[in-house]
């Protein structure tokens, strides 16, 4: 069986969603648990129900848009990603896997398919971790991280609990997870956020695995002191700590390519020009596709950051925040997401992410495989994020036929997730 | 004639100051402009008029409360300092040279001493600069910052005028500068903020001379883009651009001393864990008590931050913020203080000064010296700045002794300022 999505509804659907949050520079600007989140659930929402889906909201705010199958005990079949945003985030990440979802069932709806499993299109919460941690809405989805934990963590600057935003914005559902009911599989399309697609002139990246990551939150504390006349023996600058603790990062991500290895989050305290910093809290990141290399990233960065400390004379304390191991995804249904590409006669390729995903915390416990599609130079978490109209299309294209295969029970996936 | 200050007297009234913003680690917190600015303000002006003074302030927000001389014509002799502090700041950097000023006219007032030329005790507004610049208030009355530009100048975040944030605390008052009628010098005594006076073991610095500084605020910008899939080799990251250029500023002053260098503020954009830095806007300072010295060191500075933008592919943006040129106070003076500290029997030193104070600013036009006292550890701009009473009460002694000398005509400033 074969279906043609509609691509013009799918772009139109994108854009009316970026103006919720849209910035001056063309991004978008919808962080989790703002009246904006609130807004895109809203709409979200609103299409899933006239697209005729039943839509249910668990325990930590994931939405839940159901298109029911012939047999309604069969596993779900699942496609989905997130609606929240970076603060200067762009129009694509996380909304295009939503809508490209939300256009297949639309595009079944429209030709009158039935499928003999249930869809299930998913908007997970708080994506992007810009407070709180990343991809915590499908961690708590499958037991990952407990629920009553999660709910009670705080953002960092206002002090507010994850229950308490999401009560604000009325999206504190009823309990429910993954184990509630069987699910079949979970597939997410997705920007690359990378280079490689478009550099090499492909359409569709059919992703079979994940690198892994490292997230540490640092504290690095001296000796706040007055910049004047304060000898440059007698500091303990803890702003100088970092700064020598960030090149580390870099160096240690050249050092082991193609790994990847950020400072992106740092604060400095009391941060006025005319005082040395007694104190900054800042973030690393170190990324890899190969376990045991990771893991060597990870002793080296935990070393020298220890080392840089001691010897400045500062006091170090490193906090692991996330660890997410590379793991493959299920080979099956890549290779049912391949044959797909194939179908479109454009050309693809098989790759691992460099990104985080959803997909990542799921792939531990389901069948999962993720679809990509190039962005304009590699760029994301940036309001000029950019993905063609065509690519956006062949993307969504290729996730209707998988959805379709997997709502028919057509892919064998396997003994193990 | 010879004057003993009431130190107990002095004491309890800087304990009492220190209750206006005061932190919980002992500290103080009276950013100018705020709340409690105004409410520092209001308790000296009280304390002043009850002192017998008439106080009056000048449009920027300047406090000057004045005791009069035998002689009403005869130029003023000033002393005073600073109310605000920094946000984690110590209860005696600026308040302790002001409220020594007003000790020193309740000791006057007690002994029924009435002096040839009147006496002011000033307060300057923002000397901390932890908005705008420091020592804006001495250099709006100097005429080196043109009074309606600086009423102008807008803070960075909220984006209000200082115009505004003087009428908010009503302290806009009315037009005045220096050359409105003649003042003889201007005396600032002032915890040292530095380690040289407790290392000696001395208790009072006859302070004759001030080091220069270059301020700037840089702005770096690279690329934002996700910190996972992006290659090391496609990146342009503004964070660690500004942690070269802050290591650059460190290693400059390391091989100029006893020069200093700092960089105290950073703000990085979007500062999310996730992403990479796509800008950094920071501030840099850099000082030499030796002018020709301190212009190599800006030249160095200059060209290594642009190098290193260049090499990274980053735009360096960078504005000078300040600069004080290193410049020797009037001897006279000085030589005055230097008597009185002798007559303590206490030692004392000829020194510098390390940090940037009105006194700076005011040196340029009008004779002009300083009073340091130590602090424990050199510690200040923290809140565990602390100084020993019987060193406030010999510094306060100094200060009432010079300033009977300077306002009985005792002192030939000589021929320049």
């Amino acid at each position: 069986m074969t279906v043609v999505i509609n691509g013009e509804r799918l772009w139109q659907s994108l854009m009316e969603m970026a103006t919720i949050g849209a910035t001056e520079k063309g991004g978008v600007n919808r962080i989790a648990f703002s009246d904006l989140d609130a807004q895109a659930r809203n709409l979200f929402r609103d299409w899933a129900e006239k697209a005729g889906c039943s839509v249910r909201t668990d325990a930590f705010g994931n939405m839940f848009a159901r298109r029911p199958g012939r047999n309604s005990n069969a596993p779900v079949v699942m496609a989905g990603s997130h609606l929240d945003s970076q603060p200067t985030g762009g129009k694509f990440d996380g909304a295009f896997g939503v809508l490209a979802a939300l256009e297949a069932i639309r595009t079944f709806n429209d030709a009158n398919i039935e499928t003999a499993a249930p869809i299930e299109v998913v908007n997970w919460t708080n994506e992007e971790g810009c407070i709180f941690q990343p991809m915590i809405g499908s961690a708590v989805w499958t037991g990952l991280l407990p629920l009553e934990d999660a709910l009670e963590m705080r953002e960092d600057r206002e002090g507010w609990s994850i229950r308490e935003g999401l009560e604000r914005i009325g999206y504190h559902g009823k309990a429910g997870q993954m184990s509630d009911s069987p699910i079949a599989c979970y597939i997410e399309a997705h920007i690359e956020q990378g280079p490689v697609l478009e550099q090499a002139g492909e359409c569709v990246g059919v992703v079979d695995a994940t690198q892994g990551q490292h997230w540490y939150d640092l504290t690095l504390t001296g000796q706040e002191a007055h910049a004047g006349p304060t000898p440059m023996a007698s500091r303990r600058d803890a702003l100088l700590g970092m700064s020598r603790i960030a090149l580390t990062v870099d160096r240690i991500a050249r050092e082991h390519p193609p790994g990847c290895g950020t400072v992106g989050r740092v604060d400095v305290f009391p941060n006025s020009p005319n005082t040395i910093p007694g104190r900054v809290q800042f973030s690393s990141d170190l990324r890899h596709p190969d376990a045991q290399v990771l893991s060597e990233m990870d002793a080296v960065f935990r070393a020298d950051a220890k080392a840089i400390a001691d010897e400045m004379g500062l006091k170090l304390e490193l906090s692991p925040r996330t660890y997410i191991p590379p793991m493959p995804f299920n080979q099956p249904l890549a290779d049912a997401i391949q044959r797909a590409a194939e179908a479109t006669g454009k050309p693809w390729r098989r790759m691992y992410t460099g990104a985080g995903h959803d997909a990542c915390n799921i792939a531990r416990f389901l069948p999962t495989a993720m679809i990509f599609i190039p962005c304009r130079d590699g760029i994301s978490h940036n309001e000029a994020e950019h993905a063609e109209p065509e690519h956006v299309e062949i993307g969504a294209q290729v996730l209707a036929s998988t959805l379709l295969s997997a709502a028919n029970e057509e892919i064998n996936f396997g003994a193990s997730a």
